[in-house]
């Protein structure tokens, strides 16, 4: 078996301008391994190998002019087909979009290609970029899945199809196939990537970035949002180009409702990260030690169940009018979904916006007193099979909250990749990079 | 000329279970107006008489068993044509969306079937809920617009050929309409009805009702928000079927921007209906008279210009894809309003919503001292000419605070409607609608 290798673009665009090197050399070579593994892995649900390339000819163009629109000018990219694009369908991993196109490009798409980059395709997601599979394999191992909801995009990122790829997520769709598949998964802070145009519509949801670096995840979401903002009514992402390094001085080390599924390998590979950053001087704050944060996790323990409630209400539309249009073409768990938020009123919401909002202040408590909070993207390694996308209990917490989290690809378990996740304080997603930067150079 | 009457649903409901008038009887009354004057309005840009026939046949035999889904169960009621239905084109008033089908319903229209409304058409509105009108005609007189940017709607239930229909609000375009169509319209608080399917994507916009009576547009928007909720993370317009009627004690009277350009007739059918409230015994805060009044009145001095930059900004998308895909289908405004957008930054933006919050702030600071707020809903009645919908500077403030507003067609000026309108607080819906039901009966 091939080891993936994914494929950063930051650097290798120092040789653009003397000619070295062209963005349409380095499509060329995401194109040769497309040709090589998309067979095997799935990534992808369209292509534009024409649009791609003349993208790229025109990107070789600016960068020996030295009029490269931004640092992402002609980085091959991916875009998770919940996310509309004019150049082709947008079918979210549903039979009822088949085919079907908008005609326009989503903000977040139409503010990369006003970035330069080159949108090479679009990466399958499950159904509604909720749970049903659509058949991608994980790069590591074609038996595994490669974790969803963002199934394709990760899977390509991971095998250096394309250097960066969007995703979304509302309960765990990017942290955990970043983890699976062993690349970065940036979430932003809720509203952080303007959502136009794209159809995850939950007010917990985000779109975000699958890319081989956290550097490079930073930069394509700052690159979006200077140019299409947050979701209406957010800033969005905001920041410096390149967060300076800061050296974390405490850490809160939390379980979340994941820890009980925790495999042994998975917990070894956690104890001997935060060993390291404790060795290098790094408090490590634990629900055993600080009273707060035993708080914070109790006040997280039904994360999953409050997230799905709150998704269940906001999916009766658009799920109602596509039930009413062809039941047949809904998944038997899309279906079951609908009926039991169908069961929910509108008091039941209230409430539970209400206990959700209970539980982003405690968290909003913690910024005092840490950095940053750490835990694992994963309960262990990618799981054989593809009939399922995996558990996702250590990436939801962020989620509820609303927080940004990275899933650095910084572990390893059985072999396969293993995340380790990064959490940070609504907004200041520009400190989470900061602080993600001095840790990586501690565990380097 | 016919002196057009609205056609209010609630009263007639009386007669259902009895079997003397049914929602099919009501519903040819409105056919037969439409017949008559639909050719000389031009309220509607798609119809289907043949669902709204059997949609209200299916709600005579549910009257008829004593089992009606809801008090609106067989109201005929029209939608915006930039809210998404199943059955009819949804075209926003461009030509880049002619014949355009999303095969859906939007949340609000999926919430009224299911209330058992009778959707029976489309109804006009400007290009993309903007400025560029489309020809509809005040039923009043047809040499003057009926206000926009919901033209469609308020023109048709002004007429009775609908007794309430879906509009969309970002600077004036419920309030106004209502106000020189003399009908009720009712602009929720911000995320008050689930924009899911409606092409209004700003941050403050809303979705909202045109109704013959205040109850009936209370009434229409709770039975969708019961079944669809307000936008995702917002438990949206909530309260009692009837808010109890509250005598006010105290009245806020502010001038907005549109004072300056305030119709001498206007003001004095202001001054006489505030006369009547202070001679019933009501209290009337002025700025004049009152240090925070005078300051909010500051504050929302720059409305309007304050709500076009965000509304520029939010617009970026989806205008530059619009404009990319065929230029020569965006209106020249739309295209120099893109212009001037794409001039702003991130940055920008990011100060207009500071300014904005500051704005929202003092007005909540208000809430203790008065039970609502009231102003005209325009500087005028309906201004002659169809080459522009009239002037929003009465209606912007309420917008731009993401507060509830009503415009209550309880004046005149010229021989033509003019509405009073009535301001509250953010998320205090109910509140307001008892303190209107109070107002109506001191100016009945």
């Amino acid at each position: 078996m091939t080891v993936p290798v994914a494929r950063p673009y930051l650097a290798a665009t120092a040789g653009f301008a003397a000619g070295d090197d062209t963005p349409r050399d380095f499509l060329e070579a995401c194109l040769a391994t497309i040709e090589a593994r998309e067979g095997e892995i799935g990534a992808f649900v369209a292509l534009n190998l024409v649009g791609a390339r003349d993208a790229a000819d025109r990107s070789s163009a600016r960068w020996r002019a030295g009029k490269q629109l931004s640092p992402i000018d002609g980085m091959p990219v991916g875009i998770k087909d919940i996310i509309e694009t004019a150049d082709m369908p947008t079918q979210m991993g549903s039979p009822l979009y088949d085919g079907w196109r908008s005609g326009r490009d989503a903000a977040s798409v139409a503010a990369l290609r006003e970035a330069g980059a080159v949108v090479v395709g679009k990466t399958v997601t499950t159904e509604f970029a909720a749970t049903e599979p659509r058949g991608t394999r994980n790069p590591w191992d074609p038996a595994r899945t490669p974790g969803g909801s963002s199934s394709g995009s990760a899977a390509a990122v991971a095998s250096g199809m394309l250097s960066a790829a969007l995703g979304t997520q509302v309960i765990g769709s990017i942290i955990r196939p970043a983890s699976y598949c062993g690349v970065v998964g940036y979430k932003p802070s809720v509203g952080g990537i303007n959502r136009g145009g794209s159809h995850d519509n939950f007010s917990q949801s985000c779109d975000g970035v699958l890319a081989a670096t956290s550097a490079e995840a930073w930069t394509v979401a700052r690159e979006i949002a200077a140019r299409a903002g947050g979701d209406p009514g957010w800033v969005g992402v905001m920041g410096p180009a390149v967060p300076q390094s800061r050296r974390p001085t405490t850490l809160a080390l939390i379980e979340t409702e994941g820890w009980a599924r925790l495999s042994d390998e998975a917990g070894r590979a956690l104890d001997a990260a935060i060993a390291r950053l404790r060795n290098a001087g790094v408090a490590i704050l634990t629900r055993r030690t600080d009273a707060m944060l035993g708080a914070v996790e109790a006040s997280l323990a039904d994360a999953m169940a409050l997230s799905r409630d709150i998704n269940g209400w906001e999916a009766r539309w658009p799920l109602n009018t596509y039930r009413n249009r062809d039941v047949t073409k809904l998944s038997r768990g899309m279906v079951e979904r609908l009926s039991a938020a169908e069961a929910m009123t509108q008091a039941d919401y209230a409430a539970l916006l209400r206990r959700r909002a209970e539980v982003r202040a405690l968290w909003a408590g913690l910024a005092p007193s840490c950095d940053a909070i750490v835990t694992l993207s994963a309960a262990g390694p990618a799981p054989l099979g593809l009939q399922s996308t995996g558990d996702p209990g250590f990436a939801v917490a962020a989620s509820l909250l609303g927080v940004p989290a990275v899933s650095l690809p910084l572990l390893q378990a059985e072999g396969l990749p293993l995340g380790l996740q990064v959490i940070g304080f609504e907004q200041r997603d520009a400190d989470l990079f900061a602080t993600i930067a001095g840790i990586e150079s501690l565990l380097a």
